[in-house]
């Protein structure tokens, strides 16, 4: 496993982390102060700053990306199947315009979540079988561009309402059935809050394999969780043993960055963005 | 599939459900009044009034057990293991008072939140191992209670704090391991809130059996949930197709009562007792 406790040369900082403290370009401009090396992008916040604004400033700051997301919400009305496609096409275009190594992909849950204004369902399995069709058919588009897509299998949590795609068994089998010869097109997003539970977690890493490992995200689990979204916990300050799956991951010959995304209304969220970076960089050297 | 439109006969209603409105003899007379015949009634609620109370209580009114809830918090400190040890005999002649089909085990999470005082740990192999310990243990004894004990798997959101057996599929494997010949000492307790999200659910309960099917709990998720533990919502208020699993666990044969446990600070648990069994009666003929 790579020591990380004498730098952050492979912290990368999801810019979700630090989004109510100010915008895509201010968070570039901090990450340069604190000679992080790598983010990983949210569309909406590239949006409010302007694509190419956004672009070059990660570029003149010598930014690398770890992903870019994201892409997915696929189950939808066939009214609304159009407009999740003519999205999904776009994120990887900008992803492009980054040069991200993947775009994330966060599948959707039932319709009615996934696409507002889609008819209500209950049914998970028609909703996943959505969800393939539709990486499939993005799959073709993006081989095109060359930009690998990476399913991040959601915590069941969220199943409903954000990616009924949950456990990396089941992203696998996706990726197994859509790209069979492993061209690397295809992959997963491993983040330890959706993973670190499963039973299968380190059976599944070994599957995965080097091939289908795209991205590695962390943040931790606290006990009491306030809030389902919006209350992830600081690396150290939770109940995932980080270390352990970082070391599974390694042994598989992943050598990307690691993610910090951290989602937390009630405390980082409120916290001054440089408070918040050195404490990921602080973190990143102890905790991951 | 059975009918449950017609009549109640097949509802029980675990105590929990409305534990804020009443004690256990207050909830055994409600159940009386509204001609439901079976419950599943909580430790805690049945300390409170006295073993004997609820008993004769319970026989007079004569009500039937669809479970009794609960054992388990098996991971635990060398130093706080006989407790938890005794703790668990105890459940076990407690549900044989009742006359109860089977004791429900919540297994624990980590050691540190399972048995409190317990040093804190990550290391959740280690519970699942001292989980399957506890159980084998238990299991000696309560055979020789006649008393069967049903692993209830939780949701993943409860891994680290109430139980580390989340999918069917783990806790079948650890009856497969610890009672290989299927003997009826041992099985599962399928609760639609714990396990609707699985993709693997139809497979695993085809895989558990009438042998294996001990107990079938239902309620519903609802989105948004604004509470880890205590949102849960009346069945048809939420996004599960609840008929969908009652018809698989059906056609494996099983023929008990469906339980009706419904955790829910901010709307249920604020409402009249009567109003709560009103609506459950009504839920389980038109959404169960």
């Amino acid at each position: 496993m790579r020591d990380f406790s004498g730098d952050h040369s492979q912290l990368s900082l999801n810019t979700a982390t630090v989004r109510k403290q100010g915008n895509l370009l201010d968070i570039i401009e901090a990450c340069a102060r604190h000679q992080i090396r790598a983010i990983a992008p949210w569309r909406d916040q590239v949006a409010l700053v302007g694509l190419d604004a956004a672009v070059t400033a990660a570029k003149d700051a010598g930014l690398k990306l770890s992903g870019y997301c994201r892409g997915g919400m696929f189950p939808a009305d066939g009214a609304r199947r159009q407009e999740a496609r003519d999205d999904n096409r776009r994120a990887v275009d900008e992803a492009k315009a980054f040069g991200a190594p993947c775009l994330v992909l966060v599948v959707g849950g039932l319709p009615q979540f996934s696409r507002a204004g889609s008819a209500v369902s209950k049914d998970l399995g028609a909703a996943r079988a959505q969800v393939e069709d539709g990486i499939g058919e993005l799959l073709d588009y993006a081989r095109g561009v060359g930009m690998p897509l990476a399913i991040e299998p959601l915590h069941p949590i969220y199943a409903a309402d954000r990616a009924c795609v949950n456990t990396l068994a089941h992203a696998l089998d996706i990726c197994d059935r859509l790209d069979p010869d492993m061209t690397g097109a295809l992959g997963v997003a491993a983040d330890v809050y959706h993973v670190w539970w499963d039973p299968n977690l380190y059976r599944d890493i070994r599957r995965a394999g080097d091939k289908r490992l795209l991205a590695f995200h962390v943040c931790d689990w606290l006990v009491p969780t306030r809030d389902l979204l919006t209350d992830r916990g600081m690396m150290g300050d939770g109940v995932i043993d980080i270390p352990a799956i970082r070391r599974a991951v390694e042994a598989e010959g992943f050598s990307g960055f690691s993610e910090v995304e951290i989602f937390s209304e009630l405390d980082w969220w409120q916290r001054p963005m440089d408070e918040v970076l050195e404490t990921c960089i602080a973190r990143h050297k102890t905790a991951v």
